[in-house]
């Protein structure tokens, strides 16, 4: 069946990218850049957009990054897969997940040949009590807007992981994948902040702006950078350089700030729509952690079949996506990841009258 | 000593890169391209490129390729290193490179860990009698324009390397980086056309066009083609995709042919002005290889300490580069290898003119 609906999580409305001032920083690119941007390009990134990112970031996100600090990959996934293999060169062999995690990120840690050791993530967030029994001398998490389950780590919480991280002399990967999405009130400050010693910041314009732009970028303690520009340099020998000055342009003539603007009130409008419609026509759901990013997690009853959701509400046309479809080691009591930021109101509103019908 | 005059191998002259053609072929992308090509992308590279490449290729190089086997990468050195974990996968040990080689793509290839088995080159290209001895099941050739000697594969050697191809089942990874460029000539086919079953075909916009662009292709037989998209996926879910379809768009308004023309007559006559001026200036050193490509090898006298001159020649501000940087176990005669498309007829007769006097 083709779905009419699909919450699938992480996908931003791509029809709200700003092709027009996109275009023009291309535009202006080509017509000014000199000559020699046009060879083979530094595998750290251009520094033009090193530079603008290294403003941007400390700006909205608290990031301390110097831009000899940063390093532009082809989206977070190169960039956690360069990192893992810079780790295990360097003598790291267990890397800590949150478990709910994305799968896919799961798999490049172990295709870098490291150990993926699932850690439970509860409403504060990443245990770090249970972190510091894993073994793992790095964890991956996603401090702003855990996902899937959409908690906070909480104050007390990245505390203690800093005190983690500086008494192991380990690595925290900071996945800040959609922190510039908050609907009530400011983000909390990116971790790297606090510790940039002991932190890889990453980022990326995949839910910001398009995933096929395929611009990520991490931020790293001076120790690790050279490691990973050298395996930047192998894979590849470094990412295209005119959308890198592209998007130097586009970041610092403000116009980031502006489709965020403009895309955080739509999102905020649907996040709105699916919380009334959920609160409407399937009152014994419950919609889980911050208001915030592209999706929301909505708990089901205990004694629902939430494999049995998915697939009933999938042959009616509409994709829903269980939280057991991120789950590692723990049970996670039955949930539904739904992605609400590619759906009109219109759409969530539809999506979720099935859904209340399958429930 | 800061370098006047550098004639690195390998480089293009990008102040010949059309960036008005560029930037038209990415805005009418941008204001024509259905909002689905900005979400995550095929990891084989755009449908659109991979339709305009399978007719280029076909066109101008004589290369047989289903749309199907083409995988977009960025720049050959990702789909080099992409190919050598596949085919490690696929329980190869060996690869033989020619002797002399980038270096470059010999630290690929180990870098994948494989084995890079050297195999000498004579006038007629590759020893295919060696190949057959060395034990590799695949090799890495440059037939159109040996890198970094210069000669052209010879019909009996073709014949020869696609029957041990053949005999042995093994792979052959055809580079293909600098065939748009032959002077004297029209050059000759792809092997790929003669055993597309065998052969792995790739190149690039780097050489044509400008190294920043990262964009590079691979055909391959489709028995590889899965693994290959798998891989690269592992590593980036795929190559960014605006400026995919900027190229697809480019290629097929006859943009790349346009260039091409004008640019193969610039670098014609920078190469018959190199050819002049040293047998004007340098009587003593022979023009070795045919006429192509962007570099060419002089070969210098017997008893010329090669090293000595290159270290000489950059004391005095002109960048020059020998075989031996080249080598792997074979000892060559003592040779330069000159990039000349990136200089300017005056700086070529004027660095030509110090090289002289060094000799």
């Amino acid at each position: 069946v083709p779905l009419r609906h699909d919450f699938r999580p992480g996908v931003p409305d791509v029809t709200l990218f700003p092709r027009g001032a996109w275009s023009g920083a291309l535009r202006r690119t080509l017509r000014e850049a000199p000559d020699v941007a046009l060879g083979y390009g530094d595998p750290h990134g251009a520094a033009e957009l090193r530079g603008a990112l290294s403003s941007y970031l400390g700006r909205v996100r608290g990031v301390v990054a110097d831009p000899s600090q940063i390093l532009i990959c082809t989206g977070f996934a190169q960039g956690l897969g360069l990192l893992c293999r810079s780790l295990r060169a360097a003598g790291v062999e267990r890397v800590a997940v949150e478990d709910p995690t994305h799968p896919g990120q799961r798999a490049i840690i172990a295709h870098a040949g490291l150990l993926a050791v699932p850690v439970p993530v509860d409403e504060d967030g990443l245990r770090v009590d249970a972190l510091a029994h894993s073994g793992a001398q790095a964890v991956l998490v996603t401090p702003a807007h855990q996902f899937p389950s959409g908690v906070v780590l909480a104050p007390a919480r990245r505390a203690a992981l800093i005190a983690w991280v500086r008494h192991r002399n380990a690595v925290v990967i900071e996945d800040d994948y959609d922190a510039e999405y908050r609907y009530d009130r400011a983000p909390v400050g990116a971790l790297q902040g606090l510790a940039p010693d002991h932190v890889v910041y990453a980022g990326s314009a995949s839910k910001t702006l398009a995933p096929a732009l395929r611009l990520g970028w991490m931020v790293a303690p001076a120790r690790l950078v050279e490691a990973l520009a050298a395996a930047k340099h192998h894979d590849d020998l470094g990412s295209p350089t005119l959308e890198q000055l592209a998007f130097a342009r586009f970041l610092e003539a403000g116009h980031l700030d502006h489709h965020l603007r403009r895309a955080r009130a739509i999102y905020r409008s649907r996040r709105d729509g699916l919380v009334r419609s959920l609160a409407r026509q399937a009152p014994a759901v419950r919609v889980q952690g911050i208001a915030a990013g592209l999706h929301a997690v909505v708990r089901l009853p205990d004694s629902t079949d939430e494999v049995a959701v998915v697939a009933a509400a999938k042959e009616r046309g509409v994709g829903v996506y269980g939280i057991s479809e991120y789950a590692l080691d723990c049970a996670h009591p039955p949930a539904l990841v739904l992605g609400y930021a590619a759906l009109t109101e219109s759409a969530i509103a539809a999506g979720i009258a099935t859904l209340a019908r399958v429930l």
